[in-house]
């Protein structure tokens, strides 16, 4: 059945391929697809659309799906075609003619847009809290690995020494970065697109602005015809954000893969968070984040998707759109499975000491000899020149010791400036506005 | 002459290839080095590496060398590598031993990372004006034609009435969300990595801090192994930003070609800033348009590019870098021109009138007339099937007059609204406050 | 149970992780599989790592298995963790000491290789398969409606008479290059790599060129190093060439939505083929066509996403190069279905009589005015201005007759040389070598 | 000066914003179009549009063109648009009305077209060849060093022995298949699209046969339509071989930085083809293979781009392909100089002796103890297990010695079957018939 149909009937062949895999969807959106509902009856009843005692009746039954849906008994129908159409059917089923009243003043288009918003905000949240979580193990680890020196390689060649409280520490910090392009994507999500109706606006006198406090928007999406422009291009923002956060951690993977490495040989793992070869009795193999690695990779490539799906399509909706979901759906997911992942390996990191001390990486040392002579008064590009030709001529001495005092540095990580930096990124999503709204409208 | 030999010379091809385009872009970057070189001096004096007269002496011939980038008698000689080792050089050549002081406590990726956070600061408030002004613009012609019906289209099919304050409307409120994004990448540039040296600081006692306010950046990358990680990070966010910009002007530039198409014919331009064609005679071609949309769309697929270069590169430097210059620095101007060229086709655009009178357009207003039935107190969907009906049987009445009040719908435009977001928004960037500190820098 | 385990387990969370979505793509592997085991089963006895004898009992359980995948009967154990152990498992348990025999010589990056290939080799055949199909359908309606002209639009604005028996001939016309792109793909995927074990090669005395022959390829992979490095390079390259196939559809749909609009009107379908709209009683429209737009965008961006996720890897596999299954798999049914579905529309397709009688087309048959002129003796160049000042001052007269004969134009269409070059690139593929070879193989 | 000017002029600014950095581009075109010129006036003059004297004087005027072209004396005038435009008004400045006749029967779009057919032709035989010599060296090389193991990686783990010898030839055979791939392209290349005008045909009897022989294309695209949709197509998938090559050149960049790398240090290069630093004065840094495969990305990155700009377009021209050139053109020069770099850097490789004698070493022979105890008559997998206890028991003994005989093994390179392979797919490109039409057509 499908609400738009008058008398004719689709092929079935056009209605299999034009629902695709977008009902699997539409469950995610059922919760967030009832409150819209709810919220518009509301504002329905107070511009004269509906009565009082009507909207009571469908918000009452509303708040009867939204249970349903938490203890997963809510269904589509097979012969229902998505999730707007189910409830308003369970609704008309119910109320009769009050359920026919709703779709007043919306279109489906309205419906997905706002289902959308409201997903994503909540997926987003969720995102937050799980980089959050992994942002403190990492500025823990940076604390207490904070006196093993590693290599610093620039060029992949040896350069100068680093830390493992560096290393732990440039990835949090990169994460404080990518939170507050998260609350940028954040920003453009958490706007109420609802009443655009199908992209140009109704006759009816609805109250966008309360349906914009009811569900605990921020703002508007104000010109209708912005409103679902911001379809393809709320998706496209968010994966770019989400790309961001990808691409730390396929950074921080890759140079696990090479720590690992046994040429390099900086850290290891415990036996059972590696695993083994079909053919090589001796392999411990990374796979863990070969594979985060992988799917943040591809989680990158999801920006350029979107917009190659959405590119030069022009302005007013397009069924082109639906499809955008199928792959940033299942990324918040695996983002998230990768963070949990990575959290993993890393609070169980064996880090192997004194690397430095091994002759091998003597070099690294040669900008400390190079700044003593400096501190010693000689211009530096002339000390620059005597340690190159002490090298090349074999007559290279040096210390081990790294005196390294400065902001960001070896002997000073200034990790508490990054915490609060991190904590300043989650406090400004406020996420407690939305959760403040969505409890009274559901209570 | 590279700063960098000892006493083996590259090979020629070696040279030539190495550096490529990039003295070129160099040259892009010669004021904001100068102005990273006297912060650095500056600093290098109170922490003692440099004394207060040396480091007098640097910044007057600094100056002086800004002075001479302003004028354009900069050049980079042929037998020097960068623009680094051009003005180490210069100072040298003047000032002797004081001027081969100059690179203690810093490296060239240190150099290069503050240029290019500062050049891509600059270029970033030059765009957030180019747009602000493009989009008062769009809205000055949203109010003036805001009786102006056309059709909207869903499926590029006709769908509702649409009018072309909302579609001029539209466009501006999508550039308040694209200066808000851009936002979010300006604070990731407006970030301090001086201080990182190779990547991993340095031994000497400097004042990361103080080269901050110097260079009136917001905050430091702390982390110095972070600070290195930004290199490729920034260019990418920044790309993204832009990404999202072009896609706004290429969907804009998309509907003007659909609506100069002579099916549609809503619009119309001078026959001065159209072109022709070389076999037909009667053609007046939409260049102007598809180009902005080509350009656009080529910038729209700049993020992957750089993604697609940095991918897998381990934490450390990497000379991969450098190329990422080469088509995110033309990015801008690009960007310019194409808001520039939109704003004069727009601003003499000719807007056909009383299009909707036309009979063919009447399907449009089946929702007006769905919704007077709904007034009536028909349920929605009876509604929607007696209409639905009526017009399958050829029995569709209706009116051409619409009556939207609500937010942001064709009576109700809400530009004011609008306007004071985008206000926000580029209020939010206090372009004044790095002003005032590169005005204290060079006066 | 993993066959590479010794006597530590993984953490449930890394199996779960690591293995991800990959037994469900196994499943499809699963015939391609059993094929590789019997190939290599028989070559080992040619090598002497297994007796006759137990490479035939070896043979007949596969074939046993091979029948029990056919019938659906086979699946991947809970406790086993892809189908390579699990074929092994079976075999095991069936013959015991000669079971765990098999997996001499090769290793499971060897295997999943080779039923890569062999799966692709199985899809491209497919595919191409559907794709004559449907060219066949695009030629007989190339020629069914090769008197009916339309308006062909360059910068989309009217230029000169077009017709469908041009537009459909296009699109086939593409479809052949398309196909002959994929051949080349195809030479890449039809090429053995097994035997190259873990991807550096084996100490036994394998027959590489006998699994060559057995399982049907062209030729082999001769580099073992670079067998593996096939991985990856081959699933891109075929994605490239669908990205082609999906290039086509995407764009034939989008002017069959242009042409679907009201304001073109040039062609109309069947009710049952459109879908409606929830809120506009009128609506017809084109989702299919939407629909395979947007998947074929989805699949165009298929092997950039395929490229990062492999970009800097060093030679030596990866673990990365698993997930790339999960796009690329989908996408040769997506892009059949899309196929389907084009064929279904087009061969329901109505096309408008009588377009160009039109009076707004008239500019159209500028260039045969000009050409007239031009044929009676006047240089082009003149006979152009001379046209261009008549219609500037109202004085433009034409003929809609259209009489083009040339090659490839509106009265010669040349459909049979394009069906020529589409026979002759579906024949190259000699799908009948390799049918031959397996028919050998399991008979 | 404008060819399709009639009486009014463009804007400055649209004329600037239009053209672009076109004219530079043109100016790489310029000798193909006058040879598309000289097919199109003797095609003419076989269908009486010119005479043959006409014909003959413009013949010879457009060799007059050619040769300047070749001294690098043409230029296109700062007051005319384009290419085309200036030697048509060459031609008409010597000729006279002649001059103004060439234009007929054909369009600027049509010339375009053929112009980049011809370029893109001449592009791809001049990389086939740099490809070949390229190839010549790594077989040499993996000739020369094919007795020099060195570690194989999986999940860049030690995994087992492998070889300099298959190191080069892996990557001497991956090229194979890039110029098999590089072949598909060039058959789409080399088809003829001229005759199709401004993508509809042409009233005029035009004998496209004919240019087809007289250019040396190997076919027709037949359809006029589908001639001019080829545009954009052809840029695309001639950007996908490239981006193959472009994978195969990175990737041998990566590993290089990687054995570069001190805690591999398999390779080493003279000092004077590596670069050092401004800071660290030990460094010899491995820049040339990190530009290669940066600009090798970069590259990869490119059909995404184009994919980008033409996607969603109708067919018909669209201006929007007019900047497919600005980074198609000169990524043919950038891989040239990649592969020459490399040339040179691989040239003068020197390669570590005896690198796996080193115990650290020793697993990578755990598969020959396995494979040795096989021999001996255990099932595979239960010598699996014994040695994988054994190495965890600390009790694995091995030997050095690898004997691998099988094809495309350590000891069986099969380089000589590669070569062929190579031989092959250089020779399908049958570059000297294109040659002998074009030396006919100016001699």
């Amino acid at each position: 059945m499908k609400l738009w149909q008058k008398n004719t009937t689709s092929l079935k062949e056009v209605e299999k391929f034009t629902v695709g895999n977008d009902r699997e969807f539409d469950l995610l959106l059922a919760p967030f697809d009832v409150l819209g509902n709810i919220a518009h009856a509301k504002m329905l009843a107070t511009v004269g659309l509906l009565t009082n005692d009507e909207a009571d009746k469908l918000v009452n039954e509303l708040k009867n799906i939204y249970t349903s849906i938490r203890d997963s008994q809510f269904t589509i129908h097979d012969n229902i075609e998505d999730v707007h159409s189910q409830i308003e059917f369970l609704l008309t089923e119910k109320l009769g003619d009050i359920g026919k009243k709703i779709h007043s003043a919306r279109s489906r288009n309205d419906q997905v847009l706002v289902d959308l918003k409201l997903f994503l905000r909540h997926e987003v949240e969720h995102l937050v809290l799980s980089i959050r979580s992994f942002f403190e193990l990492l500025i823990q680890q940076s604390e207490k690995y904070k006196k093993d020196l590693l290599p610093g390689y620039t060029h992949l060649q040896l350069a100068m020494p680093s830390s493992f409280g560096l290393w732990f520490g440039a990835y949090a910090e990169s994460l404080t970065d990518d939170v507050n392009i998260l609350k940028g994507a954040y920003d453009v999500v958490n706007k109420n697109p609802l009443g655009s109706a199908a992209g140009y606006g109704s006759s009816f006198p609805i109250n966008r602005t309360l349906t914009t406090q009811l569900l605990g928007f921020d703002d508007l999406h104000y010109n209708v015809v912005y409103a679902q422009m911001s379809r393809g291009k709320t998706e496209r923002i968010v994966a770019s954000a989400l790309a961001n956060i990808a691409d730390t951690l396929a950074r921080l993977s890759m140079d696990m893969c090479l720590y690992l490495n046994q040429n390099f040989g900086f850290v290891s793992f415990p036996a059972e968070l590696t695993t083994g070869s079909s053919i090589m009795p001796h392999k411990k193999n990374p796979d863990v984040f070969e594979l985060i690695r992988s799917h943040c990779n591809q989680i990158k490539a999801l920006p350029n998707e979107i917009m190659m799906m959405t590119t030069n399509l022009t302005s007013g909706y397009h069924r082109d759109l639906q499809l955008l979901k199928e792959h940033l759906f299942p990324a918040f997911s695996t983002l998230n499975d990768c963070i949990n992942m990575a959290a993993l390996m890393l609070s169980n990191i064996e880090v192997k000491k004194d690397i430095l001390t091994d002759e091998k990486y003597k070099y690294l040392f040669s900008v400390e000899e190079v700044n003593k002579l400096v501190n010693n008064g000689m211009p530096f590009r002339d000390a620059y020149k005597k340690v190159g030709l002490d090298i090349e001529e074999g007559k290279f001495e040096y210390s081990t010791t790294v005196q390294h005092v400065h902001e960001g540095s070896i002997g000073n990580l200034m990790n508490d400036k990054i915490a609060a930096n991190m904590q300043k990124a989650v406090d400004s999503f406020h996420f407690e506005n939305y959760h403040a709204a969505i409890k009274k409208l559901i209570d």
